[in-house]
């Protein structure tokens, strides 16, 4: 793994995608995870607040969690997460969109638990081109470099 | 839908499942969203923290969606939500797994800027049988019984 805790300091912002939605996937996720007829059917989502067909809140974030992996945890010494502060649904996607996600780092502290880690804050923010989409702070565990070296 | 917003008082609790979680579908939702080897490998997972495979948490999530939605969201008048205020992974969740789910209604409010809705806060709290796994606090916009009525 290339990137370690050391890596990722506060204020540090990439963007991401996009990533192309398509009414396959989205209807897909809907029918196993969220069936509410906005997510599935025109008729109802035209009559819904979402105004037309739209995804699934939580398969927003699978995706922003897929584009987190292709961007850069494909390649960070990530150990998991405890959670997430805070979410929010800002508006919502739809096929066609081409989705782009903005990560910025809000905090990095080495673990008082687990010395060899650190605790990475991620402010993960999601757009279309109309404008925000979601947003969410997310933390990670990933090992640290330094730690790394002394054991080799 | 029969249950509207006045259904929610706070401090009404359920409990919905068991969901029993294969590995076929920790290891297919993983290969989707969330492609980390402790998600998708055995050897991978043992050697990491989650010491042994385990679904993304955003799985997890997934899953409490659409036990609330089996458990009542699909004969509530729900809108969507806005948002999460929290959600902790406390545990991780395994193949073989009978997971359950417990719903509390937190808060519940009439909506200043939609009148004929209301905000219910939901804490829901998933557990297998070792005990908690995750729990998140999420806000569902539901449509209010009286104001039906008085359109009716």
């Amino acid at each position: 793994m290339t990137l370690t805790f050391e890596h990722f300091q506060p204020g540090h912002l990439c963007s991401y995608g996009p990533r192309h939605i398509t009414r396959e996937e989205i209807i897909a996720f809907a029918a196993e995870y969220d069936p509410q007829p906005m997510h599935l059917d025109d008729d109802a989502a035209n009559a819904s607040l979402l105004r037309g067909l739209a995804g699934s809140g939580w398969h927003m974030c699978a995706l922003m969690m897929r584009m987190m992996y292709d961007g850069f945890l494909h390649e960070t010494a990530s150990l998991g997460s405890p959670g997430v502060d805070e979410m929010k649904w800002l508006a919502p996607f739809r096929p066609g969109d081409a989705m782009m996600l903005d990560v910025e780092v809000l905090q990095a502290r080495p673990s008082q638990s687990r010395p060899s880690t650190g605790i990475v804050t991620f402010k993960c923010s999601t757009r279309n081109a109309l404008g925000p989409l979601a947003e969410m702070t997310v933390a990670v565990i990933i090992g640290r470099a330094a730690v790394a070296a002394e054991q080799a």
